[in-house]
């Protein structure tokens, strides 16, 4: 089944969507918002499918056309948003790019980082920035939405967890991030809001395309109508998305709601493009000695969306642009 | 005024607590937790200080007995745990132990992390921990709890956000710490579920000790009945939370509910002794050339409160035990 949050307050008003994302119908009397029913997702599954199921079979009372205008991240805040960095060979090239050798426990110790999860923006929000000479970056990764999680838990139990499927735009300050984890203590200023697609779906709605953790399709990234990139998501995950939760709950349990991210999806040698402008701005460096591509400018339209095998959007599509910001004077 | 959630569900319920800590009354009628209040707080508070002034005057109609044992944290969960290392003394004396020099960065630009504030538990709950091996160690602190703060504001503005205040147990695992901030991506396993005082209370509530952006009172933290330390929090205070909150608030707005820390407490020299084992074992070190303090063990009791010029407290205090998780099977 595919759910969304319409825009209302906070925490949005949770909808079921049909699966060609045409349209939607009210689930507030299963349960209010997304995370509610996260909070008790044993007892709203069943209702929820039920109503998704009667929302595929034909027109039921109270349906409306789903706009994604109108949606807001699926959790438009949660209490948990921890984003891997699973693609190891996107890693190693970023390095490689500065000259720098890529630490062997890289390859077998995932890297994770929490990230500020008070005010995720819907698909279609402005991206907003201060300054471009932040250095601003979209970032395409894949995410997947848990119950609760013990402490402890091996990876192949944790799969078990993942409810939900999403993607996210990771927006990313380049230019803030050097002197951050200079410091060690992860990003912070770097990382602004993130976008996630309209809706987010259980992960049979994947089909063959997702063996449990991990999903096999390409991830579009378009910038400006340009493709980017469109690496496969589920080649060249050096952490499945088990393994990244077994390591996120390693000294503490994970309450519902955690939202687990790939981090930026990358393909060895990069054959699909990027779904990032640092990494290509990184194979420039190494073949020319310089970038040459520029991050994100004010008015920028990024897009990216994942397509299922005849061709439909499964999440529907994030589609935003980069604006700036004022602050108080 | 004061304020607390009790144990219910996921989020607790709203209670008002009178001066002294003894008596409480629901203030559910005005927002059903401490999260919707601070959502609404323009709206809330008059009528959550009204009721306080009630319950300060004499009984209330439904007051009971205040029990810290059936206080959740303030914010059993919470969408954004922001947490400082604002006494940079601090910072200094544990690289000095291990013969490394400070960046002169350090003492201009805040050191933050994000942490996980999916669970935050209350001030009687045990310290879960699978393995004394991973070095097992408190840290008293000071927080502040923000309503809406805008992206990019200064830190005189961003005093006027602080609408309440506690203190926490910000539990470390220490033996976990070197190999994650090595990755840089910050900590993540090195830091489980942090305790917080059973009470919240408004600044007034501080009086004199309050400046506006740091409390002028000994934090003391008292590890099986052996008081390890009691230094000022006004002093050697770096960066005050005005300051703290501007640079998490840089490009990005912090949503109602945001809890930011102080980092552990400390002084210059350390007088008053220290808030935190690694502390204690950096002077050994400096001292004598190794650590001759353990870590805490499964058992030990951890105590941390503050007490107003009449030494009554005034957050209740955190008093917890250490205890072994077994993960699943």
């Amino acid at each position: 089944m595919k759910l969304a949050s319409l825009k209302s307050g906070r925490d949005g008003k949770l909808v079921v969507v049909s699966r060609d994302l045409t349209r939607a119908v009210s689930a507030q009397h299963i349960a209010p918002t997304l995370q509610a029913a996260l909070d008790e997702w044993a007892d709203c599954e069943t209702a929820l499918l039920d109503l998704f199921n009667k929302l595929q079979a034909g027109p039921v009372s109270g349906e409306f056309p789903f706009d994604s205008e109108a949606a807001a991240a699926p959790l438009p805040r949660c209490y948990h948003w921890a984003d891997g960095s699973a693609y190891v060979t996107h890693v190693e090239l970023v390095r490689k790019a500065r000259g720098a050798e890529l630490p062997d426990s890289f390859w077998t110790d995932p890297l994770i980082y929490m990230g500020a999860s008070d005010a995720f923006i819907g698909a279609n929000d402005d991206v907003l920035a201060e300054s471009e000479d932040w250095g601003i970056d979209f970032e395409a990764e894949v995410v997947v939405f848990t119950d609760d999680v013990p402490a402890g838990i091996k990876a192949e139990q944790a799969r078990n967890h993942i409810k939900l499927i999403g993607l996210v735009n990771d927006v990313s300050l380049r230019n803030l991030i050097p002197a951050e984890l200079g410091k060690q203590f992860g990003f912070y200023q770097s990382k602004p809001q993130t976008s996630f697609t309209p809706v987010a779906v259980t992960p049979d709605e994947l089909g063959d395309a997702w063996d449990g953790a991990k999903v096999h399709l390409p991830l579009i990234a378009t910038l400006n109508e340009t493709k980017i990139g469109s690496p496969n998501a589920g080649v060249d995950m050096t952490f499945d998305f088990g393994q990244l939760i077994q390591h996120a709950a390693k000294s503490r349990a994970l309450m519902a709601g955690t939202v687990i991210g790939s981090g930026t999806v990358a393909n060895q040698g990069s054959p699909d493009g990027s779904c990032c402008l640092a990494e290509v701005r990184c194979l420039e460096t190494i073949a020319q000695g310089k970038p040459s591509t520029p991050f994100m400018s004010f008015g920028d339209r990024i897009v990216i969306e994942m397509l299922d095998s005849d061709g439909l959007s499964i999440f529907g599509r994030i589609d935003q642009r980069i604006v700036q910001y004022h602050p108080p004077t």
